[in-house]
């Protein structure tokens, strides 16, 4: 069996990277530790604590340490796994694109947009410590992600920049700002399955796209170096990145709320244009195995050597498209 | 009189750089060649009108392109003059920062924080907008400023990591954000010069600072690199900062809604903490003076060519203690 390296941070003294096997993992227990990962490296960059402004600090800590399934840092690492990345670069990738989703869950539930109370089982962050510095702790998340990125050494400055485009890209106005703005306008109104693609492909595709792309970037993987492999990769990102919000949409109708950790059936409620209302439950659900099997196909026309270190991809394709919150 | 180039954009067709001689300029007309540049720059990166989100980009034109004075910008130019600075790095680098600027002022007008109707004249962004979609384009100008700084090429990625490290930090936790923070807490309190100092330092100071430090990169000056020209202008920064919000504060209590361009009285009717209602309006002046020739001796650290060069920063600290809106 292939044995891959990655570094591993459950060591009692901090992050220094450790390597493991880990293709002697089941997926279960690769995806825990790696999940355990993400946590020990939310801890480092948002600390609970800290001295000089402490209400930011730990709204900013409860809006990224709540939990969740931390989809977009598995993917970086997956992808990373493809290509033999440098594993701290993946540790920092991983991070900020998590402290870039969490901030948008903080303030996609605020009053003014989606108006949620509850969030992975817990009050939002909002409801927790205030309007202002829900939306306070977002945008210094924002900022963090960036900070995260570009660290005084460890990290090739090219490679900085790279990460710092790609993240940057996914989430403003092309990307997942945008995805949500057509989310917006979308609501209350009849809305073609297209139309609902183009939104998605922004709103949670972008970042998650944009997490396999990272992952990429740290094994010095773009449209020019390597473009074989670039171009699976990004497919890759793009269907699962669809694949991701298809399920959510039905989870929003079929999961209670101890489950999802957020309040169900949000979606129908708001007259939310979703997979589910515009091609009904069975529909959607086929097309969300259609795009796994595609997102499973695409990672086919890798290399070889990179198609045959692909597994934790292909499982995260099954894990998108078969998990029940 | 020494002869200084920068790149000019006032030309019909666009962009491109064009060297001519500033030092003939009066501080005046070099300000407004420049504020006219930040302007053609905004229009650049933050179109008004654009296919797929139009509404997210109109909000995002109209909170950035709305005019203001441009300090940031303009201090990134002038920081950039004493050190030869890339003219292409510099346009950027001058965007990005009025960027996270414009982004700020989305945020904090918003009615959960300054709940402010008026700014620079026009209604303010969420009055326009809405609140959602002034929360969204806050979000995806934070994000395009690193888009900006970041392009595919034209500026060395180094520099781009560079710039990138500077403005995250100036913006985040330990900025701009948890300045903001500071301040919410200390609303209501009484609050020593010494803390209206800690806050404002992050809140205004950090990313004004930051402005200087950007230009200063741009030039291939950072702590290690020219060690003697970053102490000087850092120094410069800090102070300039800090001179900023005193008088920021000193026009909240002298200055009429037509010329400051925002509702004046707001921070004594929130019984915000500020350098007035801390040390008097004279002693407040006093201080604002003392950081200008402060501001201005920090640059007589600088070496001789560059001492030279530094006529726009000297002007911009007059600029700042001087102003009246």
């Amino acid at each position: 069996m292939r044995t891959t390296i990655v570094s591993e941070v459950l060591h009692r003294n901090g992050l220094q990277a450790v390597p493991i096997a880990t293709d002697a993992l089941t997926f279960g227990a690769w995806m825990e530790r790696h999940q355990a990962k993400a946590q020990a490296l939310i801890t480092r960059f948002v600390p609970q604590h800290h001295p000089l402004v402490p209400q930011l600090h730990e709204a900013m800590h409860y809006a990224a340490a709540m939990g969740g399934k931390r989809v977009r840092p598995l993917l970086v690492w997956a992808a990373g796994d493809c290509v033999q990345a440098d594993p701290q670069a993946l540790d920092r990738a991983a991070c900020a694109v998590e402290l870039v989703h969490a901030y948008s869950l903080v303030h996609d539930d605020l009053p003014c947009m989606d108006d949620d109370v509850l969030r992975r089982g817990q009050p939002t962050t909002h409801v927790r410590f205030g309007e202002a510095l829900a939306l306070l702790a977002g945008d210094a998340l924002q900022a963090l992600a960036y900070e995260v990125l570009t660290p005084d050494d460890g990290l090739a400055p090219a490679l900085q920049a790279r990460l710092c485009a790609l993240l940057a890209r996914a989430s403003g106005a092309d990307g997942m700002a945008g995805g949500q703005t057509l989310d917006i306008f979308a609501t209350g109104g009849a809305v073609s399955g297209d139309d609902l693609m183009h939104m998605h492909s922004r709103k949670t595709g972008a970042l998650l796209k944009a997490s396999v792309l990272m992952g990429a970037a740290c094994g010095g993987v773009n449209a020019t170096h390597q473009a074989q492999t670039f171009t699976a990769l990004q497919t890759y990102g793009e269907v699962i990145g669809l694949a991701f919000q298809v399920v959510d949409d039905i989870l929003d109708v079929t999961a209670d709320s101890a489950t999802l950790g957020k309040t169900p059936g949000k979606d129908a409620q708001q007259n939310k244009s979703t997979y589910v209302s515009a091609l009904g439950l069975d529909a959607a659900r086929a097309l969300a195995h259609t795009l796994r099997d595609k997102a499973q196909a695409a990672l086919d026309a890798l290399p070889p050597a990179q198609r045959a270190a692909s597994q934790r991809l292909r499982e995260l394709a099954d894990l998108i498209v078969l998990r029940e919150h």
